[in-house]
This record gives structure tokens, sequence and C-alpha cells, in this order.
């Protein structure tokens, strides 16, 4: 998920507690318990020069892969029911994290002390579960089960009365399929790369940096304490979570019944969507995502919900019809959407812009100065003290991992064939799948795919930002203007996004996998063929998540519905301006999409004009677009978060940051993994047994009189 | 409240955490905090020596009035509201203390700063204020709102369809006059004895010495730093006590709406009263109860909701008619209300026995002593430290506590007196007001009161437990069957409920307090005029307090709503007993009746024979009696304040002893303060918006397909 997920939060990494620094506070919380080691940040390595470094065939270990496997099913889970609700996915690298280290951990405790113990559990398995369990749950975002693949659907098109145009409806044999022709692909297109992205470049990739901090902790003897510490709180907020959502079950017997329909803040506004829905998922993002998104999703709320839609809506019969049922999007849906598709647009554009000029300045810099770092590099592997004295001096650790990292080489002949082999076979299978995606069109994509893919990574190195979700836009447009509507442009589409965002997306991944391995001593072999399990489990274990989801939710992907998919209807809007352009909008709505198209691209360019003193105030636009569709009260639940995190840090401090993502996580977790029993039952037919209804008290009397007479 | 309330849970005090033993783990977790002054236990008065005691009129302040004026208001309603919803009413003592203390003191430090202070607060000042609010809002109780008082209305009379046996509806105008008549006489009836309960049987009341030590604790420097810290903790739990009251409220919009009707564990065991509703209060209550009275209820709750009502229902049509409504007194209601009488009289009876045979032996242990401890007083007065080997040598803080205890006098003649002039007048007015109470039971009741009165307060003296609910079921039962049915012999007997219960709560009430004063130096003289001005705002507060319950809840007493007042209906049914005999009672009623009557003897002898060891692991009867009535709803809320307390204890046992009674009171306080604002929407005719309905999956089908058809 490290990648992927960034796509709709795209700005929240950058600022996650989840980095380096709050690392360090992390530490100053044990250190004010232990007051011992210091100097630890200074070297890494030497605390670990005594334990020695499995070879990489070691490192894979069954067990590692059993448990990625079990949490990899969690995680998809999790995935799975953030996309179909809101699609604002957290990072949930600190559980993966924390979850890996106490499954195997808890695990080779239990052998040692039956003495079947035959290797002990080191950093470097850690790391190949964390890179297989990310890479396996990073299909559930990439395969686009909320977004593209599910925007094909019947279902998403009807609602915009668009069927004609073309339709797919998911299936467990395509989807798989589909995953694995286009899934692996970006995984060949960066190995080569990596001794230029991680050692002659040194890009930070804060994300991986932060996980290989994160791993480095836990393995030593302080680290090992919170660890625990925090494995405890997280399995304490995990129960509640699971609890509390198993409770609210019994509520939700029919439709609009249970704590997801509270109108807390009265009837009237729970008409516009603001109120509390008690949903433990969403405080735990609000607790991870940085207050600013909070703010801002709330704002957007705020904004549409509370002034732009009540104003449009005494348009009705003016610049829409009257007569069209409210999900209709010839009404003031299609406000909704469009809306909000030219704010994400907008915001797009503008940091495709902005990632990509620092990519090549940043590239132009790099390539100047390469021969001295190259150089440098090259003393260094002869381990030479007299380094240039321009450079700084290599420090231990920096001089070890790099000898451990060019120590298991993957030729390159090896990622060249690949690559090949398999766009070859994609771009023999997937006109079959979809006939509307001619060949040439993949092939086309597959040629250019390699430098987006370079992009992307160097991209997400130096900013911690992934933009695979913009350049599947990006495909959208191009593949689906040139197919035309006339023959499926829509669906060509959406699938061509599909294959650009896959390819994209794992290059960035496993690039920063290579980093979180430099820094863990963890060898790139390991880590590739870690991603490649991790993949292909990732192709078979989400669309079976999504399946059961599909299967047990009639409703699924229907607007004031349980899973509304909001964006799978965007997508497929973003697909039919593509292809038939700007037409077809209501009256006004063109106006007002290029209006918050500008000013997103303003407000943003005012963010980076004020820097981050004052900058950190404005909201971002991207979003603020998501409530435009969905309603704020999400937006509620996050602020919930948010606040209560912001008490706990005014409170202690100390304690806040070294458990709020534990607790958060839990949350997050727990109400996740109810969503596998709770489809289940739905699956079973099993209905829950009451409802908790709101009315107003004028209809309740009504309803009491009804209920009186026909008893 | 020190004595009222332990009408229902007379066990309760006895073991409740308010006991000087608790004060010391509380200055315990001050003390780990500041470790110093440890000997604070050893002389309280060396460290008050440098203090000037005020005279007793300068006790007697303007500020000390007025807060108290505020408080019993406050009390008043809190009172009232446990009165009318299940008649549990725990002890109130610490929060009296506490925000009596936080008033005054921010009163005086406001005053301090601009100069106006002429007279700095004292602890004899708190204990004025302590005295009054407890006097005042033990009228609320003592009263009979919940109880005798409303028992006479028709509204109770007609549930048990007997209201052609006299009903006195309740007003304004006779209440008060009631009150006034009946409330002053306990006062005068022990005031002569106050020297022999207090200096020469040295009676310990332990729930008088335990507020004594809170208050002398309050004004020390450490004292002072805990009070500040438990008000903070209060007024926290009152404020979100209070607005998830006030929040609760816009969901009850209709009959049965609302958190308070949440059926937790489905709508079978909702049926059945299982539930939890939510409400603050009885979480509180049972976060001060101590945890057998807790698991009493619950026990109760589950052997009558949850096995024989379900089985006695069975019997439909043959034990009782099956064609009457579920709350007339033919039916199954009355199972419900006569076996509760059976185990509260099994009960009452023991337990008066009990202490009347402790009161006797103790009586006489004294007696034969009495001349070794009057000579030894007498030596005390004189300071003479050649003390009878015998009796242990008077401490510092005993020498100077009864020196200002003996300083003021209140003449003999004066109570005596008093107590004549007082007698005379309800004598002459009473049976103008109940024309069924002739003058002559009055006078018998009067003539007898002095003895009781002084019985019940050595009784409380030496076990802490008032009796004076039994002596009002004594006096229900003696003049009720002297009256005779033909001639309103069930009014007379309520009626005469009152008359005995107000004598006798009063006067255990003044000598605890003079035990109070002794310990603060307060004066005997600022205690009676406290008392008795306390007294007289309870007269007029509580009328008032329930006249606007009354008139907001047009439900007041019908089972099943939300004040039931469930003692109302159970006094009425003792008067009943009283007055008719056994005879009316429906089939195998009596039967049960009598086991219940004796088990629940049977349960308190094993009890007390088992002594405290395995004893406290035998429920009380009483507490169990409640739940059979009402439903063991509240049961579970109480078994919640219980879990909440015992959690805590495991974590933090230091901060639980310190702050769990401040959160208990915060959280009583705050529901019950909530009573005013809702009574006075109710009677301005404001309802709730929105209601929370619990609907069975089916008939919420039912209801929807109606909803739109309707609309």
């Amino acid at each position: 998920m490290r990648k992927g997920d960034r796509q709709i939060v795209e700005h929240e990494l950058q600022e996650t507690g989840f980095s380096p620094e709050s690392e360090k506070a992390k530490n100053k919380y044990v250190e004010e318990e232990d007051e011992d080691e210091e100097e630890e940040d200074e070297s890494v390595e030497k605390i670990f020069e005594s334990r020695e470094v499995p070879s990489w065939k070691k490192q894979l270990t069954l067990r590692a892969f059993v448990v990625s496997f079990f949490l990899s099913i969690l995680f998809s889970f999790i995935v799975m029911k953030l996309n179909l609700t809101t699609g604002i996915i957290p990072s949930l690298n600190v559980s993966a994290g924390l979850l890996g280290f106490f499954f195997v951990k808890t695990w080779t405790k239990m052998l040692h002390r039956s003495g079947f113990l035959k290797q002990p559990f080191t950093r470097q398995e850690n790391t190949v579960i964390q890179t297989c369990v990310v890479a396996s749950s990073g299909i559930a975002f990439s395969g686009g089960f909320g977004t593209y693949l599910f925007g094909m659907s019947e279902r998403i098109a009807n609602q915009s009365g668009d069927a004609y145009r073309g339709v797919k409806n998911p299936s467990l044999g395509w989807i798989m399929g589909f995953l694995f022709v286009v899934s692996f692909l970006g995984l060949f297109s960066v190995v080569p790369l990596r001794k230029i992205m991680v050692i002659d470049f040194k890009l930070t990739y804060p994300s991986g940096t932060a996980t290989a901090h994160l791993i480095n902790s836990f393995h030593t003897p302080q680290g090992v304490k919170l660890a625990k510490k925090q494995v405890r709180v997280l399995g304490k907020f995990f129960s509640i979570s699971f609890l509390w959502s198993f409770f609210q079950w019994f509520f939700t017997g029919g439709e609009n019944c249970g704590f997801s329909n509270f109108p807390t803040f009265g009837l009237k506004a729970y008409q516009y969507k603001f109120y509390f829905d008690f949903s433990a998922t969403y405080v735990g993002v609000g607790m991870i995502c940085p207050y600013i998104i909070n703010i801002s999703v709330l704002l957007g709320g705020i904004l549409s919900w509370g002034i732009m839609w009540p104003l449009i809506e005494t348009k009705k019969g003016d610049w829409f019809p009257d007569n069209v049922p409210s999900s209709s999007m010839h009404g003031l849906q299609a406000y909704k959407v469009f809306i909000a598709v030219a704010i994400i647009l907008g915001d797009g554009l503008y940091n495709f812009c902005k990632v990509l000029s620092r990519t090549l300045s940043g590239l132009f810099v790099q390539l100047r100065g390469t021969t001295t770092s190259i150089s440098r590099t090259s003393f260094t592997l002869e381990e030479d003290p007299h380094a240039s004295p321009l450079s700084p001096k290599q420090s231990y650790d920096d001089q070890r991992r790099t000898r451990f990292f060019l120590k298991d080489q993957i030729p390159t002949w090896f990622a060249v064939g690949g690559y090949i082999i398999i766009a070859a076979t994609s771009t023999a299978i997937l006109p079959h799948m979809f006939h509307q995606l001619r060949w040439y069109y993949i092939l086309v994509i597959y040629i250019c795919a390699p430098v987006l893919a370079f992009c992307n990574a160097y991209g997400a190195g130096l900013t911690d930002w992934s933009l695979a979700s913009t350049y599947g836009k990006l495909a959208i447009f191009t593949i689906g203007a040139w197919a035309g509507s006339e023959h499926g442009g829509m669906l060509a589409g959406l699938a061509a996004c599909g294959v650009m965002m896959n390819i994209v997306s794992t290059a960035s991944d496993l690039t920063q996998d290579f980093k979180t391995g430099y820094l863990t001593l963890s060898s790139p072999k390991s880590m590739f063929v870690s991603q490649v399990i991790g993949t292909a489990m990732g192709c078979v274990v989400s669309p079976c998540v999504f399946w059961l989801f599909y299967k047990a939710f009639d409703d699924l992907g229907l607007p004031n519905s349980e899973y509304p998919a909001p964006f799978a209807t965007v997508y497929r809007s973003m697909a039919k301006l593509g292809v038939e352009g700007v037409s077809s909008l209501p009256r006004e709505c063109l106006v007002l999409c290029y209006a918050f198209f500008s000013v997103a691209i303003l407000v943003n360019i005012v963010k980076d004009s004020l820097k981050s003193k004052w900058g950190r105030f404005i909201p971002l636009p991207m979003a603020m677009a998501i409530p435009f569709f969905l309603g704020p009260y999400f937006a509620i639940d996050m602020c919930v978060g948010s606040l209560i995190l912001f008490i706990w840090e005014r409170v202690d401090a100390a304690k806040a940051e070294a458990f709020g993502t534990a607790v958060a996580s839990g949350l997050i977790c727990g109400d996740g993994i109810w969503s596998l029993p709770s489809s289940v039952l739905a699956i079973a037919g099993v209905n829950p047994p009451v409802c908790m209804k709101f009315l107003s008290a004028a209809t309740n009397s009504k309803v009491d009189n009804f209920l009186s007479r026909s008893s």
C-alpha cells in the first residue's frame, strides 16, 4: 500500500507521522523509560554487527510467506472496504509491519520453546513479509475494484445511463486473468535501475526509509519492547473495533437502519449527509491522516453539501429537469460527479507538472554530477578511506549497506527478457478480454511504460508521491479519445487505465522496497522474489475478496448504499468526458467545472508559494473533492479521529506519538476484518434481527398508529 | 441524604468506599505526590490549632446559605429523579461536600482578590453547608414523593383498581403544608440527648465521621489540592453526563423511542427488560454502590424477569385471568409487586430486630458503665491529666473537641417546649388535611415518636443504618389496621407513614450532624440552626421540584414510562395489605410471598452467621427485590458502573480510590440536573424532533412499505 493508496490522498504520506522523525520520537518514548543506548541513531549497523545476515534464499522462509498470506487477506479486506466506501486509504505500513512482527515473533517463540526453531527471526525476514504483504494488498487498490474495473460494470453504467457505450460486468475469471497479465510488468521495468536509484542517486523514499527504520527498531532490544506494547494496544483496539462493528450489525435489519444512519445533528442535517456514522474505520483513518487532510475533507463537505448543492437544487426545473430520480446523471448527481472530477483533474495536473519538473531537474543535477558519484561508489567498494573531500565521508552504515546491496545481482538480461515476454503475452491476451482494446494501443502503452515507470519511481523517491492514478487518468483520456466513442472508447480507456496504473504503481513500489532492503541489509533478490510472490497472491486474493463483497451486497456501487464505490462513477465519468467531450453535461455544469478546475490549480499554486509556514493551513483540493460526491459524513468521522489525536497529544504527547498509529490501525483493522463475517452472513442470507430507525416525531406517530392498527 | 436515602439500599453505606479508611487511601494518593505531613492522622486538631474557631453565629454566614440553597435545588432534582425512576439513592455526601467546598472557595477567592473578604472560609462553615444541603435534599426523600405521598394519588390507585378506598392527589399547597408540620419535630426530639450520644456513648456514626474527615481534609494544604483535582474531575464528568443526556433527548420524540429503550441484547431480551439503557445516572450509582449491591440487583433481575415471570406467564388463564392488561394488579403485576413487598418486609423485619437488639444491648452496656464515663468527662473538662487508668487517656483532639462541643448549649426547655408546641399544632392541622387520620392517631404517634427517634439515632450511630422507612412501614400497618378499611385506613396508614418517617429520619440526621460538628469543632447550635434552615428550604424546594416533574411528564407513575415511581405502588400495596389482609391476592401469590418473605430472613441469617469472610458474597434480599417490579435494565447500568470501577481499580488503584466517587458524582449530577431543562421543555410543549425506534426486521419491512405508500 505504500504507493497505490496514495492515489487519493496523494498528499498524505508526505506529512504523516510515519517518518524517521516520528520514529525518533517513539524511541524517545522508550528511552524515557529505559535511558540507555542513546547513540542508536548514529550507527544502526553497529548494533546489528554481531548478527549474521542470512543469504537471500534463507531470507525467503516458508513461514514468512504463510504469515504474509494471512496478512494479505486481512489487508485486502481492509483496503477493499475503504475502496468501496470512500476511496480514502491511509498508510497501513505500520500495522502491516507490527502484525508481521507479532505473528512471526509468536511463531518463533513457540518453536523456540518446543526446541524446533532452526532459524531465528531476522529483520531481513521481516522486510520480506512487509514487502510481500504490501505488494499483495497493493493489488486490492491498483486492481481498480473501486475505480476503473468496477466502473466498467453495468450497475455503474446504468446510473449515468450510458450502458450502450459498452459495459463489462465483473466476474472472477477475467479479473484474475487481467491482473495476472498486467501486474508483473512494472517489476521488471525498474529492476535494472535499482543501483542508480538507491546507491548513485541516493533517493530518499521517505516511506521506504521510515519502514526500514521501523523494522530496524523492532529488532533492537528496546524496539522489541516498544513493538510488543504497540502490538498490545493494536490488539486491544482491534477487538474493540471488531466488537463494535459486530454490535452495530444487529441493528441494521433493513434499509437506512443502524448506527451508520444516525442523524447525530438532526434529520435536516442528515438529509444533506451531515452526521456522525460511528464508523471506527474512519475515526482511525482520521487519526492517521494529517490534520489538514481532515480539515480539507470537512471544508469540501461544507462547501458542497452545505452550500452548493442546496443552492443548485433550487434551480431544479431550470438548470436540469425536475422529473429525474436523484441518482440520475441527468440531474443534480451530474454536478456532484463532474465538479469533483474537475477538481481531481486540476489538482492532478498541477501535481503531475510539479513532480515531473522536479524529477527532470533532479535528474539533470544527478546526471551532471554522475561521474563523481560513480567514482565515489567504486571507491566505496574498495573501501578507500580517502573519499573525495567534496562528498561527505561515507559512514560505516552506508559502507556496510552498499556492500550487501551489491552482493546479490539480478542480471539485466533477465529483467529485459522478462519484460518483453510478459509484454508480448499481455498484448496477445488483452484484446481477447476487451475487444475494444486493440493490440496496438497496448503496444504503445508498453513502449512508453518503462519511461513513465522510471519517472514515477524517481518522483516517488524524491517526493514520496506516487502518481500512478494520474498516469492512469492520462491513459483513459488518450486511449479513450484515440479509440473514439463509436468503437467502445470508454471501455478501452478504462482498460488502458488499468494497464498503465499497474505498471507504474508496482514499479515505484518495488524501487521503494529496494530502498527498504538496502537499509535493512536485505538482498535485492529476496525483495524481488517477495514482491513477485506478493503480487501473485494479490492477483488471487483481491478478486476473491471483491467477489465476496459483490455477491454479498446487492446494492454495491449504488449511491446511498453501504458501499457506494464513489470512484467507480468518477472514473466512468472521466472516460465519458474523454470520449464524448463536455457536450453531455447539464446547464452551467461546464462553467462550474472550469471554475473548480482553475481554483484547484490556483489553490495548489498559492499553497506551494506560501511555503510550509502558511501553506500548511491551505486546504488540499484533492481531499476537498471527495465529499463533493459522497457527502461529508465520513469527514465528520475523520475529524473526530483528528480531535481525539489532538487532545491526546496535548495530554500526553509522547504516548500519543508512540501509540497513536497503533490505536488507529487497530480501529481500522478491526472494523475492516468485520466485513469478512458480515459479507459471509449476507451471502448465507442471515439478516440482522433489529432495525434501529430514525423517524421524525410526526412520521413516528403515523407509524405508531399504523402498528397499533395492524397488530 | 446521609440517612434517608439509606432506606432502599440500607445496607449500602456500611460498605461504601466512603469511610475513614478510604480517606486515608486518598490521602496516601496525595502523599505519594507530596510526601509530607505523614502524621496528619495522628492529631488533626494540631494542624488546625493556629486557626481561630469562629463563634456559632459567625459559622452561620449568609454565603453558606446561599450556596446551600442552590445546591439543595441541584440535589433535590437528583434525588427526585432517582426516587421516581428506581428508588435507589446512593450516598451523595461526597458530591455535596465537594461542591459546597468548591463554590464557597471560589466565592471567597473572588472576594479576596477584590479585597472585600471579611471572613475566611472555615471548616465550620463548610460543615454548616453540608448539614443544610443534606437536610434540605433529605426532604426530597423523606417527603415520600416516590413512596407514601405519591402512593395516595389517583394515578397509582387506578393501577391497582382501589381508588374507591381513598385517594388524595398531589397539589403544591397541601404537600408544603404537610411537610412543614411534620418535618421539624424530629429535630427537637433528640436535641437534649446530644451529649449522651456524642460524648458519653461515643457512638461512631460512620457516615458522619467520614463526612467530618472529608471536610477536615479539605482544609489542610494537601487536602485543598486533592479537593481541587476532584472538583475538576467531577466537573468534567458532570458536563459529559449533562451533554449526553441532552443528546439523548433529541431522539426521544415518541413513546419507546431513544437510547433508554435500546434493545442492547436483542428484542426478546428487551421484552423482559434486559437491556442497557445508557443512563449515566445508574452507571454512576453503580460506581458508588458496593459490588455486592450491584450483583444482588442483577441476580434479583435474572431471578425475577429471567426465570419467574416467564414461568408464571405460562399460567395465564389458570392462576390469573388472561384478559386483563399487563399493568393490572389482577394479573402478573400483582405477583411482581407483592413478592417484592414480601422480600422488603422480610428483610426489613430481620434488620429491625437485629438493630433493635444491638441498640438495646449497647444501651445496657453503656448505662452500666455510665458513671465512669461521666466522671471521665468531667475530668476532661477540668483537663485533669490523671484520667482513670481503665479508660484510655484522652487525646488532645478529644479534649479540644469536647470543650468546643460543650461550649454552646441548647437549653432543654427550648427543645421540650418546641416539641410540644409543634406536636400540638401538627395534631390540630393534620386531621384537616387527611380527614381519615384522626387526631388521636397522631397523638399516639407523637407520644411514641421520641423513643423511636432515640432508638433510630442510637442504632444509626452504632451501625450507620437508619431504619426510618421500616418505622414508616410499621406505621402503615398499625395505623392502617386501627383505622380499618371502612374508615379510609389506606390513606390514614400512608399519611401516618409520612409523619413517622419524617420524625425518625430527621432525628438520626441531626444526631449524626452533631457528631460531624463535634469532629470539626462546629457548634451544636449552628448545626441545629443549619438543620432547621435546611429543612425549611427542603419543605419549599422539594414539593416544587416534584410539581415540575408531575406537570411535565403526563405518564409519571405509570409502569413502562420514563418515571415509573415503583415504590409508590409498593407503598400503596403495603397499605392495602395492612387494611384488607391477604385475601385480594391472585392464586398462589400468597404462597410465593410467604416463601420469599422467609427466604429473605433466611438469607440474612446466613449472611450474618457466615461473618464477613464469606458472608460478603451472599446477596442482599432488599437489593434483589427492587428489579422484581422494575426489571433488570438499571441493574445492567449499575453493573457497567461496577465493571468500570473494577477495571479502574485493577489498572490504577490509588487514582480509582481518589477519583472514583468524583467521577460517579459527576455522572449522577449531570444527568440529574438535565431533568430540570428536560421538564421545562416538556411543560413548554417542545417535543424532541427525532424518534430512534427499534423494530424487528419483519415489522420494519411492513413499516417501510407503509411509509412508501403513504408518502
